[in-house]
């Protein structure tokens, strides 16, 4: 599906207002932000926000909850890499990076999960639909490579086991990006993957 | 060190109000619960219960913040185990086993921070010290067993990386507690450490 020019319009708005109660929040601290301050910095009225968002808080943790992109999950079941871990974590990596490839947006919004305790926790109810998600692709990639024959109930605890390993990895991960080290977020990535397999040769 | 009688009293009585503090917030909620209703339970007056813990939260949530033993800490930097992550596991499991041996306890502590987010995040406050500790154990024993050769960042960085990893394992250990499976915290931690050898002959 490619973008009208309205749809192209609204998500540069809703970024635009997302970026800004970001860096106001980052600024003064959550209580201390209205949502006025968050229109006048985007020079939009308070009725345009609310077409939006419902909240302040949206504005802040990102309008649409961090989803896995339907296609790449399927491609994901289907495919033959060598290297699952890396696919796993360039799959979760991808649905953290709402807001498209705005990397300072994410990056900001990471400090901020930092620093706000209650903002961590609206993340944390938010990605636990994905781990439920990761945890059945990653169930049924494996299945699949084992075909009929492999043991059900060993591979769905392989899979669960697997999957809060990896989101413990792409916390890690977080951590670098917020870091920066001068790298954007694919080479972080990238990097994170390598020492991965490198971490787990010594095993 | 063996404990007194006098001090073994102490361990009891502050087990006891642990134990009835969780049962009741279980029970009641968090706001619900007075320090007069924890020491009714426990047949204690207030100000004895304010010898044992400065808040009613520290009660809920543990006296003592977890702490790797120092001895075992100390042995495990020594040893040549052939199976490192069990042995982290056991380490950070113990950790979290404040309270003894009393599993029911900490099973309940577990289910009360997966209800209570202000628990949660006191919870992962305690926790973050250990992540720290963890990373430093693990990478002294990795250098030691690098020998003069080893390179420092590349140690540290893999150290990291194995900490949130396990982390991430210690959490779907908790999960299993929580959700009994007839099987004690010791076979439970047996059996997870087994399921990741054999997840990780697949990678």
């Amino acid at each position: 599906m490619t973008a009208t020019p309205r749809e192209e319009k609204h998500q540069a708005t809703r970024q635009r207002l997302e970026r800004n109660a970001v860096s106001l929040v980052l600024e003064h601290g959550f209580d201390r932000v209205t949502v006025d301050m968050i229109c006048e910095a985007s020079g939009i009225s308070q009725r345009t926000f609310f077409n939006y968002f419902k909240t302040k808080e949206a504005a802040v943790v990102g309008a649409e909850p961090p989803k896995i992109d339907e296609g790449k999950a399927r491609a994901f079941i289907a495919a033959d890499g060598p290297d699952l871990l890396a696919e796993v974590l360039e799959l979760v990596a991808a649905c953290s990076m709402t807001g498209g490839s705005d990397e300072k947006l994410l990056t900001d919004r990471l400090r901020l999960f930092e620093t706000d305790p209650r903002l961590l926790l609206k993340q944390m109810d938010r990605m636990n639909r994905i781990t439920a998600d990761v945890g059945d692709l990653i169930y049924l990639r494996r299945r699949r490579e084992a075909g009929p024959d492999g043991d059900e109930a060993e591979l769905r605890d392989q899979a669960d086991l697997l999957t809060h390993a990896i989101l413990g990895v792409l916390r890690y991960t977080a951590m670098r990006w917020i870091r920066n080290e001068g790298k954007d977020q694919a080479e972080t990535l990238a990097s994170t993957s390598q020492l991965l397999r490198r971490t787990l040769r010594t095993l």
